[in-house]
């Protein structure tokens, strides 16, 4: 694509990651956001998105041959049916996680993006985060030797809604599903096994919603390492996000990040900041720099490494998802190449 | 000033620090940036600067009653008679630090700012570097008790041109100057009488253009407490920006900022990463909040407690500096109140 | 017991172990080393440890009714004859972990314990880092809540000689043990499942061996909170010993201890100390608490709260690392109950 | 001296620095305690030192030709002369710092040391603190490159009796004191010049006494560069105690000794252990090192680099402490060669 004129993007669902994607494509000098896409935009979202095009039909998107790139920030029931549209249409792709609920569906558009000679890119925003990419480029160095051992805690600051959960998916699905693609890219080895223990400890409301809110899953992989996720619906301390690779010749560990490095020191002890609150805080740059990944993909530039995750990596996470679920209700490990 | 409207803004001087705010002012969705005003503009600023009314005479900028607030960004000694114009001109203003080079210069300027009306905000950035303002609330919160020793640490990671020396007005007009006015911001008292001590260590061409590149300045307060900088021009960690308030109920100490979070271990010891390179990584979020609190006081919104500098803080800086050369030049400490 | 009088302590076995024993008890003002016992003792002994009685027969030892306390410090296969002849010599006892390999053997030892009325410790020095301590402190302070996660990780800086690998008891007997006693103390709940994940990823003589040389096992407990523990016989950064329990109001955490607390700032990065080599480093004062609580709860002293382990919490502990091995070999979940 | 005997030494004065080094002797298997020497001594010590020698005439240890060492830990006025006495008895000297009050007293003291042949060492005790050592290690291997900026933070937990402050000979000789030896000993450099500030802000009853419980000390050394210490008495937050040596390639930064490397974390902040409340914590181990080397150097035993403070560094350290002393009294700087 010429880097002469600007990538013509839509972003269709302009719910909260939707909203995250406006913002940053906003101040993105590479980009004219040509439609703002919602089922749900009435009258109101003129005032609220002037100077955008507001409209309600994704078709319409796909039918205007001037756009380069679409988002797909709708429920994720949607993701399917809409990256096989789009695909179709020729149109770059950008869909957020998970890609769908049912396998199959989610297969065929994946015959569909191989048809098509498109860009496309699945929302795994913590690839992003600088902390854990560094580990990603001491791994690269050569500093971790062979790995060995992958650790990735990841815990929300609070549930969601009884009623999210009840369409979540299931906390593999919905929560650990980042986690599952972090473990195959940090030591960029695939996951042959898994075992999942499971608890609820927070709201007994989750469990009668049919999920478990607590989890720790055990990985083996492809090169006889293994590891291990820790998953927690709730942590009274923020939003905890850590990760650490050990192999033959050290360890990289990402620890948290706090809103700030003030220490204050009291007749009692030191206080220190939480770490930060939520993955808006946390991820803010991440999201960003994902979304710039991808349109710069869409021209054509010379990335150096890509990260953005690929449509595969968005079926590996969920076939993670799914072992994960099957192990738990069977109560033993579950070799990926089973399901 | 009504709220129905966006401010008008022209930015004056459009360079390394005029480009900052720029970049900030662009997302500021309460701004209208009416002009860019720069001497050296010329035709290629009309690609560079797209959309935007781009002019070379800031008088133009006075004259359009559309304006409703100027950014003073041009070369130190042009300061003063550019916030006497404005001033007299009823615009409100947000000048750069420092304020001049001549205090007679400067003296006369604030009494056009008196006599005018207007919102008036000095450029010292670090007020609003989120470490440092902690230490604030936490002595606003009584968790200090009384103040009783100020550290700070400010070091540049590379020293400047020689050029750039020889018309800097010195370390402590041109670098301390920020410490200064933190010394004053972070306690809440004001500086007595200081003590300078300084060295050349890293460039004897610093010595040569007549300037020292290390100091360590002792300072003293109304209140009885006591309080010392130490600055460098060169830090090969990068830019080390420190700062700790001790007092009779414990003590709040702003660490430096790390690019990242992630230490590697390795057979060796264990590696983390430097603080953040420069002013431009460390203060980038800084830069943003104290140029949103200018416009947010140009509209009349509460903002709580006011974090921006005023004239008088400028001021009050100037005389610092003008009292560190003065001990360094005397070998001896200089009262404030003897300037 | 008077405290009038020293208690006349003799150390059985005298080896690594023994040894630090026996110089924590030498500066033990309440204790009188009566005998060093070791079947190698010879002559050059006499000038290594003059001053002090050593003898080669450990009867004798049980046969001098002057001796209040003995050490245990014996190969393991040793302990269950020797304890069980102690205990019924009346004699208090502390010894090494683990308790014994056979299980019968160990729980006859166990009759003899609980019928003789007799100070029984067992050496799990880890409960007297004070580290991990504090989160026990913490968890009794009701900061951390209902506890439902607790994370251990365990990771030696070099593996043992393949010699010894092959008389251990494997990694979970020898090494996983000290983790499955912290995985009870630390949130003072027991275990009732156990899932075993293991590798060889470090040495191939070792899986020669028979042995596994990584592992990680998924913990269930009674109270519905789940637990993980990862150890590596090989970190090349030193002795990698941390401990985290999350809960219901909070999370409570020890780090690793490092040498020295000072970072040295380079134009590359900043380093700082690798952790603590190994256990004799790590776990010095620990064992000298540990030691001393024994003495005292000799003594008849008031001591708070008792940390040293006791019998049962050495039988519990192999009973874990039993379950692990059977989990590892059939590749699935044990119940405790069901071994 | 042959390696074959134990050292022979005598504690003269047994107060709470002298019982520091009984303890440590005890566990030292060089060394062979002859003789305690108290004049406060009485026959309740009989018991309490029961299985030692205790006298209360120091003439008596001198007097004896096998006594190989004294260490002087007795009031401080009256260093000088047991110094003379000991060296003129060719006893090698530890002496507690400072060597005196009365610089003509210690300069003759010296003579009569230079004239003997002894090991003569002094109690700066921070010396052999790892942390700090850990500075100097840095500077030898060439990692600061050429020193630049020195800075000391010593505050002590609380402050002494006004009793003691009245006979402590000030702030300065008796707290920073360590500082100063300090301030020489981690960029081996002389220091030229001082300036102090100093303030009451404590207590009011230290003020009467005569001295300040707050101060800030400049330093200006004979290579060009400078550096500062500040001093408080009082810390809420425990012992303060940190040192960075910062340079043209990099800077090494001891910061404080926490009593756990345990966090916990809250719904509202992060929480760690404050700094070590008092010496007795933090230098327990540099003060056992310290009489290890001293003992080495009587043994005549290879030691690598000489830590332990000489007589020289004691005198020095004083001269710095009555020049803080007359800049504070004269507001302004004042040259060492001009005392």
């Amino acid at each position: 694509m010429s880097l002469d004129k600007k990538i013509n993007v839509a972003i269709i669902g302009i719910g909260r990651i939707g909203s995250i994607h406006f913002k940053n494509l906003k101040s993105n000098d590479s980009v004219n956001i040509k439609y703002l896409c919602d089922i749900a935009a009435d009258d109101s979202w003129k005032k609220k998105y002037e100077g955008y095009t507001v409209i309600t039909d994704y078709e319409e998107v796909l039918s205007d041959s001037s756009v380069d790139a679409v988002l797909i920030c709708t429920p994720t029931d949607l993701h399917p049916a809409m990256v096989s549209a789009a695909a179709k249409a020729g149109k770059n792709i950008f869909c957020e996680k998970p890609l769908g609920f049912d396998m199959n569906e989610i297969l065929n558009s994946y015959e569909d993006v191989k048809k098509s000679n498109i860009i496309m890119g699945v929302g795994f925003n913590r690839r992003f985060d600088k902390n854990f990419y560094r580990i990603v480029e001491h791994r690269q160095l050569g500093n971790i030797g062979e790995p060995q051992v992958l650790k990735i805690t990841s815990r929300d600051p609070e549930p969601p809604s009884i009623d999210y959960v009840k369409h979540s998916g299931g906390l593999f699905m919905d929560m650990m599903i980042h986690d599952f693609d972090m473990a195959r890219f940090i030591p960029d080895h695939e996951i042959t096994e898994v075992y999942a223990t499971g608890a609820n400890l927070i709201d007994p409301a989750i469990a009668d919603a049919g999920d478990i809110d607590t989890a720790i899953v055990t990985l083996t992989y492809d090169n006889g390492m293994i590891g291990v996720i820790d998953n927690s619906r709730q942590a009274v301390y923020g939003y905890d996000q850590r990760i650490e690779l050990f192999g033959s010749k050290g360890m990289a560990k990402a620890n948290n990040v706090n809103d700030t490095t003030t220490e204050y020191y009291s007749s009692e002890d030191v206080q220190s900041d939480k770490p930060m609150f939520f993955f808006l805080q946390r991820y803010m740059d991440a999201y960003k720099s994902e979304i710039e990944q991808f349109i710069s993909l869409v021209e054509g530039k010379e990335i150096g490494d890509r990260v953005l995750g690929s449509y595969e990596d968005g079926i590996k996470a969920i076939k993670l998802a799914e072992a994960a679920a099957k192990s738990l209700r069977d109560k033993k490990p579950v070799k990926i190449e089973d399901l």
